[in-house]
Order: structure tokens, then C-alpha cells, then sequence
């Protein structure tokens, strides 16, 4: 199983694919979908767009998992990370690719054991889950990871239920 | 001059098209595409995205006006019409239509002389504006051709400055 991990973001945008087979995760290829701050919203959509359109079809995920956002106060930039967001979920949608949502409560549940696990906690587990030689950076990029891996725990999870 | 109105939202987005020569607008066409609540998010924001880009492709807008949309509080409903709004802003990019943004304040300033009128007096403006036999409905698609209406006036006076 090839699973897409996505930290939805404008500015950053997180992705990781790793393969998941027999209880053994492989990591494929992660990396960071950015955007310049004084470039028109919509050229910085698009760019998101075809960057992860090229991601989805050169590796070829078969699931994608993203992270569901929250926001206590800042409605504008709720409504920024929703468009990265929207896009996100329909280059998946039109690549044929499945998508399920975790909230961060959950991926740091299957993660690190429990949900108020901190930041660093999560990153680091990402490392040694995927056997890397450090942390992948930005972390947005450790957390669109870390939501793959949360995808196939839940899946197996199912599975095995 | 042919301005796409755009009236962006998850359950149900407005959009009207209206020509613009020598101070007279005649209305082209407009509507509402309008996706299910209990179908998957990525399914409903193609929908949106692939009806959009028929409507941009039959219909061929030189520009686009879209809202700006403001929430006082509710985070999670502003990230939904975030990602329909990023998919609207997509599809014209792609189609090389490009983007003015308004807020609701300069619409109903456009189109009725202050700020803060009715939803209702806006709503009339249009019809009587683009000689329509009755205000355009959903409230939706009445807005997305405020929105049009508003942005043939912003570039007038822009030119005329």
C-alpha cells in the first residue's frame, strides 16, 4: 500500500508517500510544496495544484491521508489554508486516489501513544518509524509523513478489528 | 467586456456572467452549481471545479470578480468555503481569466452607493441594472452578479480616474 501524506498549508504545503507492506514502512519521497508571499492568491493555487498533480502522478499513491485543520480565532487565515486545502483534496480526487482526514489528535495518537504528545515527540517518531538519519525538514514535511503513517495504523487497524 | 460574477461557497455557489459596453450591461448567463451535503468533500469540490470550468469555457469571461468572505467566528465553516473559493480561483487561472476580489462592503457600495445597505436593496439593484423581469434566484447567483456588476463599475472608474 503507497500512501500520500499532505500537511495542507499556503505557504508550505507538506507531502511524504511511503509504502506500507507487511507492517514495514518504506519511505518513497517527502518534501514541501511552497508559495512566495507577494504572489497573486491564485498563482499560488495553481502552483500548489500542478506540484502535487506531478507528486500524484509520478509516484502513483493508491490513498492519501490529510490532516484536518483548526483554527481558535483567525478566520482569515482559516479561509487561506481551506483554498490550499480544497486544492489539495482535488488534485487527489481527480488522480483516483482516496482520501481519508485525521485530526492532529489523531495522528499524534497512533504516533506517539497519546494525543497531547508534543511536536518534537511526533517528528522524532517519524524518524524512527521511516528509519531516517534525522528529522525531515520543514516540519511541515515530517507532518504530512507522520499523517501517512497514521493512515496505514488505522487502516490496519480496521483490518485486523 | 465579459466579467464572470462569482459567489463562492461549499453547498452552493453563485456565479453570472454579464457583458459590459459603453455603460450598458446585458446579462449572459447565470446559476448556482449546487453539490450534496452527505457526499464526500473531494467529490463535491469537483463538482464544483468541473462545472465551473464548463461555465469558463463555454461562456469565455475575459475577468473574473469573486467576494471576499469574512466570518466572525465559526473557524470551520470558513475553512469549507475556503476550499471551494480556492477551487473557483483555480479554475480561472487555468483559464487565463483573471482575478478581482471586492469586498461585501464595496459590492453593496457599487451597487447602491453605501456600505451598508440591505442584502435586499443589492438584490433589486441587480435586477433593475441588468433589466431583469425579477431578482435572481438563489440569493447566490443575485450576488455573484453584484459582484460582476460591482467590478465593471471598480474598472470604469479605475480608467476613468
Amino acid at each position: 500500500m503507497r500512501i500520500l501524506g499532505i500537511d495542507p498549508g499556503y505557504a508550505i504545503m507538506g507531502w511524504g508517500i511511503v509504502d506500507y507492506k507487511g507492517n514495514k514502512f518504506t519511505p518513497v519521497a517527502y518534501g514541501a510544496i511552497t508559495t512566495e508571499a507577494h504572489t497573486p492568491p491564485e498563482q499560488r493555487l495553481m502552483k500548489i495544484y500542478d506540484e502535487l498533480t506531478e507528486i500524484l502522478q509520478k509516484y502513483e499513491p493508491e490513498e492519501a491521508s490529510i490532516e484536518e485543520i483548526f483554527f481558535n480565532s483567525n478566520t482569515t487565515t482559516a479561509i487561506m489554508v481551506g483554498e490550499a486545502r480544497g486544492i489539495a483534496l482535488l488534485a487527489c480526487v481527480q488522480n483516483d486516489v482516496s482520501i481519508a482526514e485525521y485530526t492532529p489528535l489523531q495522528i499524534k495518537q497512533s504516533l506517539v501513544g497519546y494525543g497531547r504528545a508534543e511536536k518534537k515527540q511526533v517528528q522524532s517518531m517519524v524518524k524512527t518509524i521511516l528509519g531516517l538519519d534525522k528529522v525531515p525538514k520543514p516540519d511541515d514535511t515530517a507532518d504530512a509523513l507522520a499523517a501517512a503513517v497514521c493512515h496505514a495504523h488505522s487502516r490496519q487497524s480496521r483490518i485486523y478489528r
